[in-house]
């Protein structure tokens, strides 16, 4: 495509993306898509001829926008915020539009010294100590997977460098609650420790791992002749937003000699507000940190921030250096290709400089706050209405939830297809999305606060209609109901 | 940012693009920057206040394109080609601009549907057979890992779920040719299996596997309690392009037992034309295959696609099944989340579709065949200068050579300078950029041919270019000269 094409189809494209959010609210959050119904509008063959993208525009209403589900709504309640603030779309358009590969520092000076200048903005901006180094994944899975494999490599001294895992005489054991996230156990096991080597430690009535119990693990697996090699924590879990208490278990990891790795995936984001770091204290003991700036933070996906205390110990479990890679600047600059696993590298940075440029750090502290304050409303609502349960505590921006009417309790099977059934009918509706969950065998439903466009509004708004599914009295979503008044009773 | 804001400043960066890739030949190739010095040009701290994106042309001007090599040049003959074409950075800023998610089906249907459809495009594209699947994966490198993760698991029948590598009896066992790409390497020491079962076959003149020192290798591992897993066969090797033979790999394969994982990294892109399909004979008995549309085919990066003969049993090794990622359709659909490492997942289907369209199958041909007929025409005036060596059969579109003046003759020491010289002088000039490269121990340069915008005179141009930098008579880049002409000699 020519440069004048494309200055004209990229009009019309920026038009239509801006057309788009600008009437998001009036879309249904959930794709009502059917399984195969996109595929169906699609030829089974590649077109023979190019056509062209003259009817884009038109393709994109047809086929792709009734297979969307609207991430950035302001009814977004489910799975995390992810809010592709639009300073972070057009960022992503400069990176794609450059095309530059950032594998090796010279392939692309800026893409890997705006990286390092970002991240060190953000890891003041999370008041981290400067012992931390940070490079961008795609992922908060890839990070973990990434801080297993150097949890490893660092207690099996180098093993990759003669007869690798196999050949390791006792085996590597890692730890976690049993609130981690999939990834963790995933990463555990692609990382090849084995499922048995995976410690899925008993957590407290507020769902953070018991200390206690991570102890007499630990002591038991030594008792039985295994090493105990890693520590991942959350603060923040995925959940019920459970905070593990990272000091006591930075304590634990030091006297046994465990990797250290915390998962702030979502959770992150709100530690750039001073008041809000009780919830991660003790973290500058941590070897490795993950946070994805592509949630609550606003960059667009994919970019998470991946901090670590030794870089050269990174380097060295994932550094290759074959001939066609090398270039003269190699001992002074860093070569991004060596902190993580892919060998290519797409200008991410450039999303987290522009988003932090159009906010400021106040302004990006003054949305985390909003949405704190909204959920501390909802929580408030559920802990005043009888026939609610709210089944963890809130400290950030998810309240889990489930109706308990007095004719089911106890009936836990009832219980269950009730509020799938109240959260099946929220989101058919189209005005909001919640996510079903299971947490420690009781259904429930997660309302995850912090989509951008989420106003105090929507909330109230998500409250009615589940009150309303609930078959509770109904209140009119967009009407604020005044919080503890009768109505709410 | 608003949809206004975004909409005036959208308009204003797509000219941006539009007038770099215009103007980029004017660009010298590769970025003059010193290394900290786009770091000087950017504060410390994150700003306080949000300063908007109103002076960010300007800083892209000021601060970000000193520091980018341009990938996109038409004087682009380092590493590999990573075209990029404006239809897919339309197709990416769609993709940020929408914000959706496809790590399940659910959570974007359309995401999930166009990766299925293009996908399926591009198998029939390259000729291979209905029993290949295809999953989008960011690098090659990444999806190489993935290869090896499932064939150990495959070899040690899950193992994962129980005791991992680590209780493995019998050391696995992983075998590449000497020219296998570093990810190889790299895949095969983060899948736990240690440098020492690694085996680096040697190759012939030709630089390609040799098979019956594979069998040996596989004979004594396996007199020695070893158990042979893995085989990556090289289609288009990084260094020289050369072809490990499949066919004959795979029937070493399927006699001891070893998952044949084919990189055809850069090659892929070729087998669009039939006539090129012998390269890669033998491709249907491969279990996992990987090639990069986000190199020579145009898809801005990053876009590997990943096809395996047995998705249930990628699905296996990668799934995860947490309550909070369940949704109704997930037994009739697939959730992308469990083809691979990272759980989100990029909406990076478009940028396939929308190059495709423009293009169609013929199209995109054209340019592949454009490509090879230049590097032939390159390999033709090296064979006819007499001081120049040609290091590597040239079946794709790389070039590998090397300056050899009668007085040099013998002295690899001499050699190496000479050339890493020749290099250097041609990059430093800033028309056109090349890669230096060590093959067997003998210094070279890598000419890499099949940026879209390279025509026979840009060719032409780094031929004259490498001559002059070699002290030869000047051949004025632009005026092509006559292929086999005296002035050639």
């Amino acid at each position: 495509m020519d440069p004048a094409e494309f200055r004209r189809l990229g009009h019309e494209l920026v038009d239509w993306v801006a057309d788009y959010r600008a009437g998001i609210e009036d879309l249904p959050v959930m794709s009502r898509a059917q399984p195969g119904e996109i595929e169906a509008l699609l030829p089974a063959d590649p077109p023979v001829k190019g056509e062209g993208l003259a009817d884009i525009v038109a393709d994109l209403d047809r086929v792709v926008l009734p297979g969307i589900t609207h991430w950035t709504h302001p009814g977004w309640f489910a799975y995390f915020p992810a809010n592709t603030d639009l300073a972070s779309v057009l960022a992503d358009l400069v990176s794609s539009g450059l095309g530059a590969q950032g594998m090796n520092w010279q392939t692309s000076p800026a893409a890997t010294e705006v990286e390092n200048v970002v991240m060190e903005w953000l890891r003041r901006m999370l008041g981290l100590p400067d012992t931390f180094s940070g490079v961008i994944q795609d992922t908060a899975s890839t990070a973990t997977l990434c801080a297993l494999l150097c949890a490893r490599e660092w207690t099996a001294g180098y093993g990759q460098n003669r007869g690798g895992l196999q050949a390791e005489p006792h085996p590597l054991v890692v730890y976690a609650s049993d609130q981690a996230h999939s990834s963790v156990r995933k990463a555990a096991l692609l990382a090849g420790f084995g499922a048995e080597n995976l410690r899925l430690i008993e957590t407290d009535d507020a769902h953070a791992l018991r200390i206690d119990l991570l102890e007499q693990a630990i002591e038991q697996d030594m008792a039985d002749g295994r090493r105990p090699c890693a520590l991942v924590a959350a603060v923040g879990t995925t959940a019920t937003t459970a905070l593990d208490p990272v000091e006591a278990a930075a304590r634990t990891a030091q006297r046994h000699g465990l990797w250290l790795h915390v998962d702030a995936a979502l959770a992150g984001t709100a530690m750039i507000c001073p008041e809000e770091r009780w919830m991660w204290q003790g973290i500058e003991h941590a070897d490795s940190l993950v946070l994805n700036p592509h949630k609550w933070l606003g960059a667009g996906f994919d970019l998470s921030a991946y901090y670590v205390r030794d870089p050269e110990h990174l380097v060295r479990v994932m550094s290759t250096d074959p001939s066609y890679l090398r270039t003269a600047q190699d001992g002074v600059v860093r070569n991004l290709r060596d902190w993580g696993i892919p060998l290519g590298r797409r200008f991410r940075a450039l999303k987290l400089w522009f988003v932090i440029r159009e906010y400021g750090v106040e302004g990006l502290q003054e949305r985390v706050r909003r949405d704190l304050a909204n959920a501390r409303w909802l929580q408030a609502q559920v802990d005043e209405a009888p026939d609610w349960q709210r089944m963890a505590p809130v400290p950030l921006q998810t309240v889990c939830l489930r109706h308990v009417p007095a004719e089911l309790r106890g009936d836990e099977t009832a219980l269950t297809i009730h509020n799938l059934t109240i959260a099946d009918a929220v989101n058919a509706a189209g005005r909001s999305y919640v996510t079903s969950a299971v947490l420690k065998g009781r259904q429930m439903i997660r309302v995850s606060i912090g989509a951008q466009a989420t106003e105090r509004r929507h909330v109230e708004g998500v409250w009615a209609e589940l009150r309303a599914a609930a078959g509770e009295p109904a209140v009119v979503s967009g009407e604020p109901a005044a919080a503890g008044s009768p109505a709410d009773a």
